[in-house]
């Protein structure tokens, strides 16, 4: 049987073969509009590490309508009016801008075209949550949507095959849960797989924190003095970046082991109270809260930048700012000038939530990897045979994890060498993967 | 004598002596504010190389006020009317951009705190000329105004002191001016000065690249093929931050110097119709016209990306895309996408002016150097003993271009090594500089 | 109980709390100086993924002197002639260069030191074995020695407590014995730990590649065409280095994951044959057999240097190469001329076997890190409570590789945060580490 | 005419017009072998700036025959013994080292082809003067050869054309006797061309100052914390290798514009105390003398590394180090430990000469490049119509300096981009070059 055997993706990787069931299933797989949409929405699924940005939104929508899309009584061109959007007279904008990404998702576009065929989620209810605007608290995606369920209709869970979880608060939760011994169905946490990793945080943000930065203040990275706090995917994104366009970059850290990669890479590490009063830009990258204290803006100098691109707005505690003797300015759309009593200016900018959410764009790749993965995840869990998965959280399998990078080389002309039946041999590899144990870091 | 030492800048870096005659003047050297003013104001200052982009600003412009401000009559807030402005009642709004920008321009401030009591330009009466907004063809900033007053007005020349030229057309004009006999003033060629053209070009276009190219489109840089056309200084500094970024970049050179150094910096050297099938984007860099031709275009893949970071709009030979069988579509504010008969779409941006110009923003910290620099020629030019400076087009000496570097050392608390006595005498060189022969090439 | 708090790496990072019972035992840490010994003998240490090298110190070694340790009666100089080295009267050199070897390794001094009050091996006999020199094969590091008394002296096992075991070869024969069921004792694999993994690998071979290439050819690097084979953590390092140095890189690979990566990294990811006759460098560094075969070198053009970084001499078919039509000339140690019968000459280097291992040498700093783990190692099997492992294979405890982290920050002077308990509640961490889950990728 | 079009470099570049009238000339051009021979002597040609490094060479000579090769009486293979060479039975070594040279310098071997048919130097009697081996101080290359003629044989000067002069000692005499008033011949600067300055200088130490730190220390660079003295094309290759090998790099500068660069680079810019206590190695390449104290070296830490990239040995005070309270240890060949009454260690390199020249090697590349300038210059100056050069120092035509460049893009199979007819008129250029007003800076 040839069908999903990944040829789109390279000669030399083959479809992985707990795939090859899925061939006569009938169903619609490009119905899932609300997954792959509009830009300014696409963020959210991406981006899924944000737990709070409520005003994030406020400054880009330029619309004075406030009435709640609930409330609103609205029909589509075929007359549908079973749906709740905000203006549905932007559907066809919505749409062009669909067709615009979708030249740029040649990955998720061969997965559709496959399914399409085989249709291996026929019959599938699917159930999306994400953000889409953040001022309509429908739901956030921190798993919001699991919680809820399990709150108010418990009930519900006899129906459902299995969840697929993006966020790194949405698979805490799914963790705590199976934890406590009262997840009712499969989890499949796919925050977690390589691709999603390595693509979404290292590679993304080398791009987004020079972009948003950038956006936001217009500043000259050349000769400018950095601290970014965590070394992690994220930091080490950061920091390749900014030393690349000439900045200075210190780092701070927690661990020995991302700290001796800092030192090797490059960067001096230091405390934070080392460097505070020297630095034009702190950057929070930690995952941690109150990394950047009111004593730390206390000491920096006269124009400091300070931004976060860690997972929520905890990292910089914005809210010790908010005192009556510090005057807030808002001096463009997400960037504050917080003004001492000596005339001190520090520019926070996003007033501490994400920079790369609020200030900057996902690429569109990006969002075909975290796409591509998602559905394939929806695609395993909704197929696997009885038994295969039990009411546990689960890794995405390393072979889902090569596939969804198959798909993406053509993009890049990139073309895989094919093992040798010698070679395979030699190395006890199969020769369609997976070709890496486990524990491999990449 | 003390003053104008340029201790600002470093305690190791004094003021060059033909300086030192200012002291006292009297003159309101604050009063230039059209050189350093708003942002969007300020770009044509630096970006003086743009010869056309009538265009460019109409897209950013949401005013629907379409009356000239030659035919309004306004008055500002002390009931003054001599003026001519758009709309005087934004003039609160600039005054706060301003005071916002001169925070980042330091050195700048430190060279008008100086003059305040010096005053080198009392009594002089300075006429600037630059671009303001696009609509509105005063005049642009190619030596226009020169141009205008040799054509209509020639007896004013004998009025005049000197000029000070920053464009790279206008200073060719002055250069044929003078080789045609009928250049009447001393004129100042401040755009070959090693800060102008390293900063202005190399660090700045590195920096300007990555952002005009992400504001527009949102790509993602990681793993694109990129060609840039032209390995000057701008070339360098696109190939710099797109290489850095994790693109794979060919370059196209006429000089097989610059093409060498290409090779040693790690770039295939290509002719463009090598690689024009194959790759994601197409930059421009060259001063040169119809670098990229219809033949290129109609041979680039599908969402290749095509723009223009050279000195004019002629690199790309847009107007051949102005045919009936391609159908232009305007998908954003400075995008154009070119529709081929069989679906190709080309991705132009800024219709092929140029793009940093057009679509990105330069840092306040260049601004502040071609301010800097101006300022002193004009001083210099004013102060001159009579006979210094003959009807000829000069290059700024080279202790000033020392000079303006030194004052902006302190935004990057850089520490500058001061001679010994003994070791100044082992160089032959003056302690204060300039420290370089003429051809030195940095 | 203060002591073995890892202090000396960090004030914010303590001992792990495993190591605390260590303390009243009574032995010589310090006599183990095979371990830590000349830096010829050093590299075998660290370089333990080399299976075979026969010949390769044959090149360096100039002495006449064939006789074998074994065969001859020596002194030293308190008159003990237990040992077998091949000149006692180098003791004296050897010792010489190991104290100027602990200069640089402070990390494994300061276990060492701690070790001299604790003495957490008092009491243990401890076998080693590594390479010396080539020739002599007393027994090669590939895990000989646990196969040879398993072979010879099954009966040994009863009285040994465990296995370190740190090459590739040795632990894959681990998991081999483990899985038939004849692994009579726990094993400790220290090959897998993240230090080892990242500084003998990505970090060292950064380095080690320009050493080789340049120790035997005086190349440039700058311009030249590269074709890496295998992007794992070695192809990653030699990859970052070239590309830094103005080489033009391409890579092949078989894993999408790591080829994905290499896209984003920047560089072309292709099929060798794409590439083999524009190429002036061919590197393996893949794990893999027969990766460069007849046919590649029988494309490639003049001049072109072959070598390998991988794991044994297999990647590169030399074999292939020794057929009546071609030529070898030996052109320098470690540097051969194969030419073929129209002139084209290939240029192989250290006929096949590891570069870095043949042509370079191994910075003292890695040798400290594996040193350090492999102590730590030892110590741990030594004081283990009774059942803690079973008769299998063990990757190192986290807080081992975090503690041999930060024991060697400080030779970077870099400065380790510590979380507050308020963090590190909110992090569900202990404040002490480990920091990451099991499966983080670093 | 078709000859001498350079289109071995490319199609798109022809031979410069002055070049043309050799055509008929007769002349064994290849007969120069002192100049392009032996790796070791060919140091000499391309490091011409070491003016005093005597005994450099005595480490790696292990000969002990220490007769003058003047004392010697040797015949070679042909039974002629009108030479001076220390052993005429290593001659066959050293052509076939001169063979291997041959094959990396394609652009030296395509320019002897040429002449080989032309012979441009026909009747010429050339005298050359380079280092041989440091101990026969025949003379060194600082211009020793005038200086020698112009002090003993003055008369000599009526029969000489002209004198080509690469070293930077050699031209600075020239421009002294011509000031003077006392240079009787044309002489060409051919030390001042942009190939020479960029490869010799900018690409050249990018390489070497890895290549001599790793040979002499086996150091591993990552992490460490380096100063280097002097941000021009010698340092800034410096300084570009080490922050790519994950070094921390600190700047040192007395010019404000080299200053600005180094931060816009991103680098430290500081004084040398400031960080002299805490860097692990200090780099000194500044033309300058005593730029590394005795105080300094007092300060620094222990094992810090110390050495010289600049252009003589005054740079660090060595003598300063020559005291009876400091002990001095050879470790190593060019290395010595300086030892403090503490016993802290200073590792001192080659003694404080070039480390480049003594402990490293210049890439034939680099070598073909200078020899190939050298060659044109000889042919220029032989063949210069009357008038053409008076009694003055001149710098190599542009044409000149491009044409060597385009002799070596073959060697990375790089393509020139031709202009057209058109492009040519608008940038009032001629199409074969020069393509660069003189003041340009690359």
């Amino acid at each position: 049987m040839e069908k999903w055997d990944g040829n789109e993706g390279t000669s030399a990787f083959h479809m992985p073969e707990w795939m090859i069931q899925f061939a006569d299933q009938k169903q619609e797989f490009n119905k899932r509009p609300t997954k792959i949409g509009r830009r300014s929405l696409s963020r959210s699924i991406s981006q899924s590490s944000t737990d709070s940005y409520s005003s994030a939104a406020s400054y880009t929508d330029s619309s004075d309508d406030e009435t709640s899309p609930r409330d609103k009584q609205q029909k589509n061109s075929k007359g549908s009016s079973d749906f709740c959007v905000k203006n549905i007279k932007q559907a066809e904008f919505g749409r062009r801008e669909i067709e615009i990404a979708e030249q740029e998702m040649p990955a998720l576009m061969a997965l559709r075209k496959r399914a399409q065929g085989e249709k291996p989620l026929a019959g599938a209810k699917i159930v999306g949550c994400t953000h889409i605007t953040a001022q309509t608290a429908i739901l956030d995606d921190g798993g919001d949507l699991t919680h809820w369920i399990y709150k108010k209709y418990p009930n519900m869970f006899k129906k459902i095959k299995g969840i697929v979880e993006e966020s790194v608060t949405g698979v805490h939760r799914l963790y705590q849960l199976s934890k406590a011994g009262k997840l009712c169905v499969p989890a499949m946490n796919v925050n977690d797989s390589v691709t999603k990793q390595k693509f979404d945080n290292l590679y993304c943000c080398r791009e987004s924190i020079l972009d948003g930065l950038k956006r936001t203040t217009d500043m000259m990275f050349g000769g400018k003095q950095v601290v970014v706090c965590g070394y992690g995917e994220v930091g080490k994104g950061c920091c390749a970046a900014l030393k690349a366009m000439g900045s200075i970059v210190y780092v701070t850290e927690i661990d020995p082991i991302c700290a001796l990669q800092a030192c090797m890479d490059g960067f001096r590490l230091v405390k934070l109270n080392e460097v505070i009063r020297q630095v034009d830009i702190v950057i929070t990258c930690t995952g941690n809260k109150n990394v950047v204290t009111r004593e730390h803006l206390d000491r920096m100098k006269n124009s400091c930048i300070v931004c976060n691109m860690g997972h929520s707005n905890t990292e910089i505690d914005v809210a010790s700012l908010r005192t009556p003797e510090l005057t807030w300015e808002r001096v463009r759309s997400q960037v504050d000038h917080v003004i001492w009593p000596d005339g001190k200016r520090i520019i926070l900018l996003a007033e501490g939530r994400l920079l790369n959410l609020s200030c900057s764009t996902v690429p569109t790749f990006v969002l075909s990897i975290t796409a591509t993965t998602q559905a394939l995840a929806l695609i395993e869990l909704y197929n696997a045979p009885e038994g295969r998965y039990k009411q546990d959280v689960y890794l995405l399998p390393k072979k889902m994890d090569e596939y969804v990078a198959s798909l993406h080389l053509p993009t890049f002309d990139a073309h895989l060498t094919e093992l040798t039946d010698e070679q395979a041999k030699y190395l006890g590899l199969n020769k369609n993967g997976p070709f890496k144990p486990n524990y491999y870091r990449y």
